[in-house]
């Protein structure tokens, strides 16, 4: 097998870009449908979607919220009541004009004329509005709140330039909203599952990420603060990676969201929404994808460990297939990381070497294979595919008998989700220069001979409207956007770098998807 | 609480159309949403769909199918390859032409003119030619056969009359969609998910089906052969619950499926799909809805025990909390029907006696109502969601000591589960008349004064073109239709009460849904 040194034809030093495609491929994720911007999400890529939707369910209930479902259509009304939020999502809807086809006049089908739609209805590119009508129905005293909501959907945001999970005109997500008495306990709530998303993808997806404030410019359309978790990729770019908005009173005040307070009064309800996506998978490929293929860190691979007996196809094979059905069933009934451990027997026909790098490339963390040899002497050999290669660049197997390994799979399982998220955040924090304070710093940190050069934090003086826009355009000019400002970040002191005024804050600055 | 003798305004015998309104508003299910078709499925029916899809998902798995996610969006064309097909859909296709809005004259939303789609698109009815599309790229050998997939999602179907969960605009649904190399095996595997769909709504739902074949003139565009569970709803009417086609090789040809088979011809390959959607819930609301709201089966109810604290608002509240939280730990220790116990303890504000009936409407199946003197006497009072009235014409409360109530909780549950199945089908049976052998007895029994009738089983001799449209014709002017050929049906003699000839077959006529 040491034939195949590196199971990619691209590797990630190459070309990013193009390794990431491959990847896509070579893992059996997803692939393009033929419909303008959406894509096939194919069964290993929507196991791990579903991994990753029962563990953040889990949180999202654990938190309060309760789950349900909207319309996917809404009405073009709707959107005109929030003047920042349409401005923010007008140019990318799909909207939908008539309710039947018809055959034209050379046969082929077009919309009937006859049946155009009064009201044309927008796609959801996402639900604040629609959520907003529901809510000024359901919300009419104190007692009501907080009201806490979340569905899982698809959404549409017609987006020019695609590229697989990160960015295409249709996506999976869920987006919780909420509605509170006052400011403080919105503005709370809205850090509340700023924390949920960082946990989820520090200690689930082992990301990484960091957790803060997005700057006026990159908020949500109409919210009043928007917070990000952030990720960094192999190539050094930011992913946003999930955000958690406070919207202030402007939805509930466009949606008519009132209610009675102790006192009697009428009060605007303070809203919050937050969201992630299936873009979380492009997040997993780019942190821990390989020049091998994907790995999937275990709590959230669909199959954490793949059984592929070295079947001779002869009348060996059915003791094989026995002791392997045993391993089976004795580690299904292990658990990892607080769940029983999901094990699958291959026995799909193919010889040893290809099943085992097809596997290798899905990225399922444990590979297990038993031959002949293995029976014999009650063994097994155990591949870990977070530390694929060893010391003599030969894929690095280890023997352990079929009963340690049993006992050992947990622990190991346990390992490759810590070793997956340690990685991260040391490839992170090498690749993050903390000792930048000029603009010029700045700028050659960024022009340097480095391909992927990371990310740069530095000190601002918070700048708002017209001295913000010239930082951001600053910044543009290089590529570079403000990521965020960093919760616990640590003390401020001397300049910014962009104004000269004293600083207020710190914030990353990187390249970003 | 004797003052409170129905919860519900109306009764299922006065009018059953508006007390399937009442019973979802009174149940908390869903409600009208504003868009037109479209509903808002609230927490506790969108509670029950996840039940449902959990229960569902895992008995499509063990089937062998993987989980998949297919673009909502399908070109036009794609429709234009399958003639029937689209002559099934064409008339309620919701149809996107614009890709964005723009301010028009007179400062309102538009969609932009400049923003026309090349081809528009169709938002998915179904997805059978999608699913096509890539069963063409993924398949090229016999090994690649049987394909398997299934996909959660939401559908759009543009109705004219909507009704919540029976008839909506967007509904959601899985659809499964299979190819295989010959005809015995697609029929076989038809076959195979229709008996899923009918053990999951009887075990499951307690719907107590009747699976069989659905009549030429009824089967879904572009299929060969349809099956489908039917139920019984307490109106009489039948409730189509699910389906599942043969689709022969017309799909494949359309989309081009072809495989080489073993001895390296090209050959078309088999498919078959099969769905069932939120209109469950609908099914779920007429099958066990009585006039005191609904009654959630315990396998899909979100809830499954309710412990109601008669709190006080002073010092002894303290102990009663004490004493219902060990109550819900004890219980939530507990499996029933394979699961652990649902179990939640309401501390809402508010009286226990509205407290009570809030929950009887939602049809929870166990409520457990705590006192100070079920305190003292270690002791709680029970009501059993599925027998709320005593021979007194009471709510039939049993008293348990706290002990017996935590022993007994399983085996209470799957009693409850199990007598709403028999309640169902008893009705079913009871509702079937058998004795019809002329198309007069048959006229009679459909214009008798029962307001209710219910089912007919009769036998034809399976008529097909110009002479089944007669009887179909026939029986719509009854308001009638043949619902299926029931599988493992009595044997057949005598003569077709519609054309005279020799019987062939039994079929269920009905009004249906």
């Amino acid at each position: 097998m040491s034939e195949i040194r590196h199971a990619l034809p691209i590797r990630r030093a190459d070309d990013f870009a193009q390794w990431y495609q491959e990847v896509i491929a070579a893992a059996d994720l997803a692939e393009e449908s033929g419909v303008r911007g959406c894509m096939v999400i194919k069964p290993w890529g929507y196991g791990i979607w579903e991994r990753m939707q029962a563990l953040l369910d889990r949180r999202i209930k654990d938190a309060g919220h309760d789950n349900c479902y909207f319309p996917l259509f809404i009405p073009l009304s709707n959107f005109e009541r929030e003047a920042e939020h349409v401005d923010g999502f007008a140019k990318e809807m799909a909207v939908v004009t008539h309710h039947r086809l018809v055959a034209g006049p050379d046969g082929k089908l077009i919309p009937d004329p006859e049946a155009k739609l009064e009201e044309p209805l927008v796609v959801r590119p996402t639900s604040e509005t629609i959520f907003g009508d529901a809510m000024s129905r359901w919300i009419q005293s104190w007692r009501d709140l907080p009201l806490k909501l979340n569905q899982w959907a698809n959404v549409v945001r017609w987006e020019m330039r695609t590229r697989m999970f990160l960015r295409t005109s249709e996506f999976l997500w869920q987006e919780g909203h909420t509605a509170h008495a006052d400011a403080e306990s919105a503005k709370e709530h809205t850090l509340r599952m700023l924390e949920v998303y960082r946990s989820f993808a520090d200690e689930q997806l082992a990301l990484a990420v960091i957790a803060g404030e997005k700057p006026e410019n990159e908020r949500f359309p109409g919210a009043e603060e928007t917070w990000s978790i952030e990720a960094m990729m192999q190539d050094g770019k930011a992913l946003q990676a999930g955000t958690s908005h406070y919207l202030g009173t402007s939805f509930a005040e466009a949606a008519n969201i009132r209610f009675q307070d102790k006192e009697g009064q009428q009060q605007l309800a303070h809203t919050t929404s937050w969201g992630v996506s299936t873009r979380l998978i492009g997040g997993v490929i780019m942190t821990h994808g390989d020049d091998d293929g994907l790995r999937v860190p275990p709590a959230i691979a669909p199959v954490q460990v793949v059984i592929l007996p070295m079947l001779r196809g002869n009348d060996s094979d059915a003791a094989l297939i026995d002791y392997c059905e045993e391993l089976r069933d004795a580690i299904a009934k292990q658990d990892a990381l607080r769940e029983p451990v999901r094990v699958q027997l291959d026995l799909k026909p193919g010889k040893p070497a290809p099943k085992r790098w097809t596997w290798v490339r899905k990225g399922v963390p444990v590979i297990i294979e038993v031959g002949g040899r293995d029976l014999e002497q009650g063994k097994v050999t155990l591949l870990r595919r977070d530390k694929l290669w060893g010391d003599d660049a030969k894929p690095a197997f280890a023997g352990p008998s079929r009963l340690d390994c049993v006992a050992e799979i947990s622990g190991l399982l346990e390992d490759i989700q810590a070793s997956l998220y340690d990685e991260a955040l040391a490839r992170r924090e090498n690749a993050i220069a903390r000792d930048v304070d000029t603009l010029e710093g700045l700028t050659a940190f960024f022009s340097s001979e480095k391909r992927y050069p990371g990310w740069v934090e530095v000190q601002w003086s918070k700048p708002t409207g017209e001295e913000l826009q010239q930082v951001v355009d600053k910044l543009k000019s290089l590529k570079l956007t403000v990521r965020n400002v960093p919760i616990n970040a640590a003390p401020v002191e001397g300049t910014c770098i962009f104004t000269g005024k004293p600083a207020v804050e710190r914030i990353y600055v990187a390249r970003a998807y």
